[in-house]
């Protein structure tokens, strides 16, 4: 017999999974001398080691919780898990039931799933530019146009995405953003413009995927009420009623490696994505789950409470370092919160060229723009990550970009 | 604003996505009274409880370990458990590298992952009739037509498996077994039909997806090659020359709720399910993966060898309370493993009506054969688990199934 050429049976979906060039370029920063703004991933120091440990001793100590945390188990999760994020919910204005609560594998599973659900091949999915690659690498499995977002303001008519839709086939399927310090951007969205957003979902009558995954880490200024919160209040706080879909994780606030995001939204939707996740993977790690959920009740606000303090110092190291070192014509955001800002370079200086020169020239790397475009990309932007990096890496990392920027611009 | 009617944005795909009726079943089994034999699931009593506590705390008590096992990492899985795998195949007659070995949440993902890689809505999967209800509720998602494939010989022609799938619109993209003490029927394949479905995967040019799950529980007789390992010894040794996928899980031998499965194939393929992992869930928990790769190292064999006496005592107490039970007409496998037992009921039975009436009248539980049926179905079927109830729950269990059949055949 002849060996399989492969190529030929894969799906037509399967051609729209590319490896991202981030993750190549992750293998680079391996080599100990290169000072990484390239990274997404929280500081370890700050993962909760211990209450950990406790926590996985106690469950696994007691024979009935052992039982429980090995075996199979239902695929909406964890109850007192789910119980914990309905009081959670609560707290930022939310009042929903288990019933709107899905435990995901991070909430990249949540964006999959949802996508999954969503999207025919053709449909539309509107998404800000730039966005969070990871988005856009789960929802590309599944085929759709994307249409841009302008959630600062400036969106085009409902009429208008809704023609360009259907022009393409399809139909606009959901709006998706991160409101809160943006991955790449580090913007926080206004209420008034979470409102606007809910309006226009409204007019197009479709869902709002709000990606909260670094809601919790806001460093200075008053806590936007989330876009769920928000439909919820404006529907009589009837979550039954709402059109936003809540992504939240333990990645950012916790720890990342137990994997364990959740989706809350209305039933229809969540029994949906439970068939979803039966059909996925069955459920999460029922030890997982068990472990968080101890974690969330004992150590959550403490970690957050110390997570803050540290990510504000190194954010604020590195705006002094960019108003330091930067040239002119240089332009930053100034996030309020999370891990990243996004530079503006002098038009002309494209993004991946200059990451090719920093790595061989400073030993510095950072993420070009360009991956974090659905559509109309800016070659002339870069995202740096301030999580990883401490702050005498941070001063003199920028002082090398800055350097950088100067002979390339000249 | 009006509430969104949730049932005009979902995709095509996702009217695929049925509650398994199952699923409905095994709420009812919580009552107490009832003597069940629906499950599917490991004895807890076989969970590796004390190494498994072991090895979390080695791995959390290490701050580098640590560090790393709560991390985010690579989509490919942790590079030690892979290795594992590697020489776990090896032993089998497979010879591989990690580059062909991708770590999944459970063999359930590695389903989930490869129905996406392959399927475009309308093509067809060929699937024993019966089959694994998870794996038909995997692929459903991905809208295939199926069309059945009789691996104890009775095939159709190559042609007419081509035919029938192009007069749907799409081609013949895979075919799907579980060759050893399968789930439901808990029949094993021989070495001649393994050889003949590669040769029928040959002439339609299609990969051969292997599921392992029950592989390791052989109460008795010779194994049988996998299909993987003849594959490998038909081109030479060469895996980059197979068509067959092999997947793999410790769900069955060591624990389910770690979620660690895996996938062995050519790079090709692998390559493609790393993007799908990556864009699905970013990789599988690293501290579980860890765990696991301990666990296997320390522990797998010790467990095959203890869990294979403590299913075999109930295999042969569920034979010999079919023996001495069922009454005339009703015929049932004689599995040399794994956890089930498949029963034809005389012609006119329902399996479905029997269940309905075997928990009002009996207080006993099982699956009716309907459920796992893409096409095909025979009513008068039931699947038994030998893997639950003890050995006196079996035979009071079957006792009660007697009767019941007797009264309704009358």
């Amino acid at each position: 017999m002849s060996a399989l050429d492969w190529s030929t049976v894969f799906a037509t979906r399967s051609e729209r999974m590319r490896a991202s060039e981030i993750r190549e370029l992750l293998k680079l920063l391996e080599q100990p001398d290169i000072i990484s703004f390239a990274g997404g991933i929280p500081d370890p120091s700050l993962f909760p080691v211990k209450a950990i440990r406790d926590a996985q001793d106690a469950i696994l100590d007691d024979p009935k919780q052992a039982a429980q945390a090995l075996q199979y188990s239902i695929s909406e999760g964890y109850v007192p898990l789910r119980r914990w994020i309905v009081a959670f919910m609560a707290k930022q204005g939310v009042t929903c039931t288990i019933d709107n609560v899905l435990i995901t594998c991070g909430s990249q599973q949540g964006l999959d799933f949802l996508a999954k659900m969503l999207l025919s091949p053709g449909d539309t999915a509107l998404v800000e530019a730039p966005t969070y690659l990871g988005a856009l690498q789960a929802f590309n499995a599944y085929e759709p146009r994307y249409d841009r977002l302008v959630t600062a303001g400036g969106n085009v008519t409902p009429t208008a995405y809704r023609d360009a839709a259907a022009a393409n086939g399809g139909r606009v399927k959901f709006a998706y953003v991160v409101p809160d310090f943006a991955n790449p951007t580090g913007v926080t969205m206004t209420k008034e413009n979470r409102l606007k957003l809910l309006e226009l979902a409204d007019e197009l009558d479709v869902p709002v995927i709000e990606d909260t995954a670094y809601q919790a880490l806001r460093f200075e200024g008053e806590p936007v009420p989330s876009i769920m919160a928000l439909d919820c209040a404006r529907n009589g706080g009837d979550v039954e009623k709402t059109r936003t879909v809540f992504c939240g994780t333990f990645s950012k606030t916790l720890v990342p490696a137990l994997r364990v995001g959740w989706v809350v939204a209305a039933t229809p939707l969540v029994q949906k994505l439970v068939l979803t996740k039966q059909a996925g993977d069955l459920h999460s790690s029922t030890l997982n789950q068990m472990v968080m959920a101890r974690l969330a009740e004992t150590t959550y606000e403490s970690n957050v409470a110390r997570a803050v303090p540290f990510y504000r110092a190194r954010r604020d190291a590195m705006m002094a370092a960019l108003e330091k070192s930067m040239p002119k014509g240089v332009e930053w955001t100034k996030p309020e919160g999370g891990l990243f800002v996004w530079v503006t370079l002098p038009v002309g200086i494209d993004g991946a060229e200059l990451l090719a020169r920093a790595i061989a020239e400073e030993r510095i790397a950072f993420v070009p723009g360009n991956a974090f475009f659905a559509t109309d990309a800016m070659a002339n932007t870069i995202r740096l990550n301030f999580s990883s990096p401490n702050e005498a890496e941070i001063a003199e990392g920028i002082a090398r970009l800055g350097r950088l920027i100067e002979r390339t611009a000249a």
